[in-house]
């Protein structure tokens, strides 16, 4: 029963390899065949796996987000409450417009209605949110939103974490001159 | 010969019907296959109209970005030019939240390289952009990046067009409380 269980184990860790060089490749939207075909293994499998395409494309960057949770963690601390506040959107807006499909992921997420990667970003950001304070009526959903929507539109860019991260900035101190 | 123009131009405005209606059910990635069968046509006639995704989705579009154009222009007089830049703005931006695939076509047209819906967008408001001054470095490339994330972003929203415009003043004004 245990080599079963290893044996599940390394299929899983296979199957989640293949996946996540498949959305590498292709994005949000790698052929879920294709990633049977490569793995060597039924689309039941994957299915029983990933029932979802939302699970699978949360699984693969499981690693990526839990990362982004623990820099927010460290920046708790910080001496100047806002630039921790802009460290933290900034790391997700350069992951999310460079790493093919992360941004993709990230938007879909929310509208499945599930747990998702967004909420976990959430619940990390909320203390550094809480020490920045923002403009009245800005909850960081709407700047999680706003990061997002930077990421994908500036994917294709030739230098997305660069191009990102500037608008993230403007738009956090605004496009217009000051009334 | 007359009346073979004739033909051809009716073809021509079906297939572009289909397509229009296969992009408003499926979004940006509708099969070009379908179309072809739902007009009726063989797909060698789809890629003589429209080479390219590209092409097809400007055509699908056309009138709507004319649109928007012709907005831009009524509003090249009005008294307060921030405002008319806003006006401009969140009418780009709500039709792009809420028109199945329009958001997507934006994004894509760029990254084509070819002369493109953002292209005639930015050049009606460039005037709006020179009256209203904005911070120092911004460009109507860049509103237009963030007018396109921003829609891409909500279009899963409840109501598309309130949580674009909403987030489009907030980002020109500012996130951040002011420094």
């Amino acid at each position: 029963v245990a080599g079963q269980r290893a044996d599940a184990r390394r299929n899983y860790e296979r199957l989640l390899h293949v996946a996540a060089e498949a959305v590498a490749a292709e994005g949000a939207d790698a052929s879920l065949e294709q990633i049977a075909r490569t793995a060597g293994v039924g689309s039941a499998t994957v299915r029983r796996h990933f029932p979802t395409r939302h699970a699978l494309l949360e699984a693969v960057f499981h690693e990526h987000i839990e990362s982004l949770c623990a820099h927010a963690h460290t920046l708790e601390e910080a001496p100047d409450p806002r630039a921790a506040l802009l460290d933290y959107l900034t790391a997700i807006v350069s992951a999310a417009a460079s790493i093919r499909g992360l941004g993709e992921a990230l938007n879909r997420g929310r509208a499945a209605g599930e747990y998702c990667a967004t909420d976990r970003l959430t619940r990390a950001g909320q203390p550094l949110m809480r020490r920045a304070g923002l403009a009245p009526g800005v909850t960081l959903d709407d700047l999680l939103t706003l990061v997002t929507g930077i990421a994908l539109a500036t994917e294709r860019h030739q230098d997305p974490a660069a191009a990102s991260s500037r608008l993230l900035a403007l738009s956090l101190d605004g496009f217009g001159p000051r009334r």
